[in-house]
């Protein structure tokens, strides 16, 4: 077991105790630094930027030479697996992702087959080891993916952003068919994350970006339950050290309970969500990460100072919560914000962990 | 007092006994009935269709044509406000509205007036008398108006579906303008609603289409504050008939207990919300409107039925729930699925009504 500096993202996602609350940033790595744009510049494009363990290891350190950061996380995009089975992922300039084939036809979904990590997203592994080297065991490396129902999203609708009409349709009118991509999606995660614990990841996360664009009862039916049967396959202990997972549903804030009931070790919370009351609600049970809305990020020092004093004073006394915003950091936001912020998380912080 | 012939709506939500579940739905006159485009387009654009009391009587009453509804709501857009105010609402072909003058300069802030609803917004309450004299007190006729907050939005972003940078901006570095923008706009929908109360809405209803974009500190001073105001400033009883009022928050599950709380007869419900934990929460207190997906309408009358009666035995025995989508429907909705949807409520909740 390789012994962290820093291992306080680890102790308090476990609920153990700590000096301090830890803060990472999700999208750290991102467009809003300068030094990300030139690295991206040279790689060419974002695709090749994350495919390339040179790249992406340069640009997971950016933000921790910058700002007192308590994690590392992974830098790649969410959509790696589907790109891995074959449906061609693609970024057209100025637009989110978008797939060459998306699924349409019943014949291209039962031709699915889960990817093996080691041999088609094996620029992954590479890079989770080399930003491990990288690190130095300085903080904790967090892996991630994205959830069944997220990837499922992009890989029917073909891209993003959408009135997720035909997931939808698919999902009222041929729920076999869904149920059959959410299995093979499932197995893919946990085969992924798996491999990226085993190439070194300390901590692993799931995005599940469009869960909250569900009813409660599909919720639970399509996304949730595959989530749950991902947790159970993941290896838990590994080098001697528990491997905490973090389960994240944008929109998820009714559903906490059933969330923290997936066997996961902490729920992370968008900032619609009250953390006060999320932890009256959940926190005995697992640690909450959240939940700034990104906009503070937009304000002056003295706002983003009173307003992470109000998330810290909302979540109170004792471990088990980690500090981020309640989605990934604004492209236009200043540096000097999360700066300001990371250093105000640790100061005003704590007073809640004496 | 004119009878209605119908008025299982607003003895709904007043909470007092019906034989059945009365239903409508959000958008229900627009682009999914063929009968619609063909109107908007003798009408020119979308505008010159709202703007026209014929045309907008003749789409308000398309749906009750085809559907066993039990309310119209009058057509027109959210935005007419902020129109009135001067900004210039327009429509570029193919996406959401947008406005020729957003809200940028302080002193464009500053110099922003409450319209005078029978001057500037005439042609409303033009349509509201028309349609009322049209509807021959078959169904009640609800009237509308976008939320303050959600106006606010469309105002200083210049259109809709923005990441909220410009307004979170304003809301976190200058809060005092963004209340000033408020306060005018509460004070527009108090006078734009009671004027189409005088002119014989019988029912109205608040959509704050944006509101759940926020945080749940900043929806309760930005946005559910102001509609508390516009609630306390209506006109509650007109022609010897109690007024009923609902507010929707699309995103708002969380904050059900507060909405509440604002002095509303019943709170909208998007489909995320599951309706017997709202009922539980709140359903003793107010009416409960909603709330199935509108993607449900893409599937076999079968999956309609079931969802519909799933929503039905949520709720429960007794009055107090308006049957709704939890969103407005779908453009690529069959209008077939409209009618299963219209007629199962009717056949299946009389159970509940016993």
């Amino acid at each position: 077991m390789t012994k962290l500096k820093n291992d306080t993202l680890i102790r308090a996602l476990l609920r153990q105790p700590t000096e301090y609350t830890p803060v990472w940033l999700m999208r750290q790595a991102g467009r809003y630094l300068p030094e990300y744009n030139q690295t991206r510049a040279r790689a060419g494009d974002f695709l090749s930027l994350c495919k390339n363990p040179d790249f992406a290891t340069e640009v997971t350190m950016q933000p921790l030479a910058r700002f007192p950061l308590d994690a590392a996380i992974l830098f790649s995009d969410i959509l790696t697996i589907p790109d891995a089975m074959g449906l061609g992922l693609y970024f057209a300039e100025g637009e989110g992702p978008k797939f060459e084939r998306p699924l349409r036809e019943e014949w291209e979904i039962r031709a699915l087959t889960v990817p093996d990590p080691d041999v088609h997203l094996r620029y992954v592994m590479d890079a989770v080891a080399q930003i491990r080297k990288t690190l130095d065991n300085q903080v904790p490396l967090i892996g991630f993916s994205g959830s069944p129902f997220t990837l499922a999203c992009y890989m029917v609708e073909g891209c993003g952003g959408t009135d997720f009409r035909q997931i939808k349709t698919m999902l009222y009118q041929r729920p076999d068919l869904l149920h059959h991509i959410l299995n093979i999606n499932a197995q893919a995660v946990i085969a992924y994350l798996n491999a990226q614990i085993e190439s070194g990841a300390q901590a692993v996360m799931i995005f599940d970006t469009w869960g909250g664009a569900l009813s409660h009862n599909a919720y639970q039916e399509f996304s949730l339950r595959y989530m749950s049967q991902i947790l159970a396959g993941l290896i838990r202990e590994h080098g001697g050290a528990r491997i905490p997972a973090v389960v994240f549903t944008k929109g998820g804030g009714l559903w906490l309970e059933s969330i923290a009931n997936s066997g996961c070790d902490a729920v992370g919370l968008d900032w619609t969500v009250d953390i006060a009351e999320a932890r009256r609600r959940i926190g005995d049970k697992v640690a909450l990460q959240g939940n700034l809305d990104p906009a503070v990020l937009f304000a002056t020092p003295e706002v983003i100072i009173a307003e992470t004093e109000k998330i810290l004073a909302g979540y109170g006394n004792g471990s088990g919560h980690v500090f981020n915003l309640g989605h990934g950091i604004s492209q236009f936001t200043p540096p000097e914000s999360a700066l300001t912020l990371a250093e105000a998380v640790h100061a005003l912080s704590r007073k809640y962990h004496q």
